[in-house]
């Protein structure tokens, strides 16, 4: 059994609609502190992989299905 | 300057149609070890304010904004 945490953002330069509207709101909310904010998707999957072939399963995972390589990065923790 | 990082997930019990749908297509595509399949959001804010009142600000957003109090939770760090 293992436990992987997929965190999925867009790419630097990508432009992030919902990031900048979460951005407005919590500006006209009152907090004028906020530089930026970036939008992205979490995953958890449990796994009864826990094999050395797990990293390379989750990459195809990503690649194929969780993330759009063309505007998306990503990044996972195996526990 | 902080850089906070914010995951919502839905609360135990609660129902995840998109993540039984990844789990559903993640079979189909032949990954037969999946157990289950979480999805949930996961969010960076950059931040001028890193004093002790950060913390509390987080939390204040997430319960305003970020998370549905009813069926969401949240966890974050401050780097």
């Amino acid at each position: 059994m293992a436990k992987v945490k997929i965190y999925v953002t867009l790419k630097d330069g990508v432009l992030d609609p919902q990031g900048k509207t979460v951005q407005f709101a919590l500006d006209k909310m009152g907090y004028k502190n906020i530089d930026s904010v970036k939008m992205g998707k979490y995953i958890e999957i449990d796994t009864k992989n826990d094999g050395k072939d797990l990293k390379k399963e989750i990459d195809e995972i990503c690649d194929k299905l969780l993330a759009n390589p063309n505007i998306e990065k990503y990044t996972f923790t195996i526990e």
